[in-house]
């Protein structure tokens, strides 16, 4: 994958000397394409018409939510450093990451993600991924400034042409992947079907929610697989729904 | 070699958050050493005093001059970007530096130079480096954040144990190897010899010495060298003075 094919996006940035300085790392390793998922609305502003601010930070869409951002993706990779507890799965060392890219990461867009500078990726931003990338920092001091972890991210992805497993072609004749709109649809017919059907507890359906989008999300759906799973949630809710 | 091997040297930096910054980008991968040569004092002060100053910049040193900082280190690397002219010699890769070391590299001290945030590296402080690293930027935005350009680095560098090569033994019975200010000496001696045989023209002096500098650092001398070398250019003096 080449930074072209790689969309950078900052969830609920608070500084905007970050956002300039992230926007600025991007240019600097040849990435274009950024977006603010939920930027506190002055930050936003302020980062945009800074004095010097980059033709990317310019060029940079802000959405309101993480799906907006990331909904036209076949893959997302949540960031984390080595301090955080209680992830839902093992993250994968940055450098691994180009050799572990699913096959689908090499036909489409992917998305990279980096949390708010106080607080990182919350867990409902970590369903939305289909891999955790881990930056190997320090036990001592984990956690990195927001423009420095996205210079070091940037610096590696473009560095991914070293690894020339990473360029090889996906199988001919490979099914074209789902991207994550098409998933997130598959998940809200999931979750109608299984509300009628009592499967939600009124305090751990956000939870539950959470784990069947990283269900769905591991399945590795195509494009052709989103169309045939809709069509058989669309026939079992029409059952419930007339019992 | 280790985090704990590697100084890292900021040169005339111009910005007390960017020391900042770079400062906490050591701790994130594991580096403690961190010396400021020359800093404008205003910035200095700012920058230790910092609310939330890290324990690096706090222990870290400030020197007048560039020998003063590296001194005692057996390599000497300076830093640049992609975009950089008239250098002296072809800068390696980033991330081949760790292929490049040469043999006394890994028994002793080195040091990773950073430039000014506007100027970089002066063709003075490049006559110090026995390698030059390149940080491999997009040639329309070539110019990195200072803090960034450190964490880039220093994530690189604590990488380095991904490479065995990287950590084979120096080979028995090999000479040690001689720090910068030993190396220095021999340059004074060869100067002052040189400054009697007429060697030098008036306008030319100064870079008649970094070239000279060059070409020593570049003979990778043992301390044995050193005083070999010492010795005959005494000999020489004292013949050229008795004339």
């Amino acid at each position: 994958m080449k930074p072209n094919d790689w969309r950078i996006v900052l969830v609920r940035p608070r500084n905007p000397l970050n956002i300039g300085a992230a926007a600025r790392a991007l240019a600097n390793f040849g990435f274009q394409d950024l977006v603010v998922v939920a930027p506190y609305d002055p930050v936003w502003q302020e980062a945009r018409s800074a004095v010097g601010a980059s033709a990317v930070v310019k060029r940079a869409r802000s959405v309101r939510t993480l799906l907006e951002a990331v909904g036209d993706c076949t893959l997302v990779v949540g960031t984390t450093t080595g301090s955080r507890r209680n992830l839902d799965r093992a993250p994968v060392p940055l450098r691994e990451l180009c050799r572990q890219q699913p096959a689908q990461s090499r036909q489409r867009r992917a998305a990279l993600l980096f949390g708010s500078e106080k607080t990182g990726l919350s867990n409902s931003d970590f369903s939305y991924c289909h891999l955790l990338a881990r930056i190997p920092t320090s036990a001592n001091c984990p956690s990195m400034n927001l423009g420095q972890a996205v210079a070091v991210c940037c610096y590696e992805l473009a560095r991914t042409a070293d690894f020339p497993h990473a360029e090889r072609a996906a199988p001919a004749g490979a099914p074209s992947p789902a991207d994550l709109q098409s998933v997130e649809h598959v998940l809200d017919r999931a979750a109608t079907v299984l509300e009628q059907a009592g499967y939600f507890t009124p305090k751990g359906r956000n939870a539950q929610i959470l784990k069947l989008r990283r269900l769905i999300l591991g399945f590795g759906l195509s494009s052709h697989d989103v169309r045939v799973l809709g069509g058989v949630l669309a026939q079992i809710e029409w059952k419930l729904k007339k019992k």
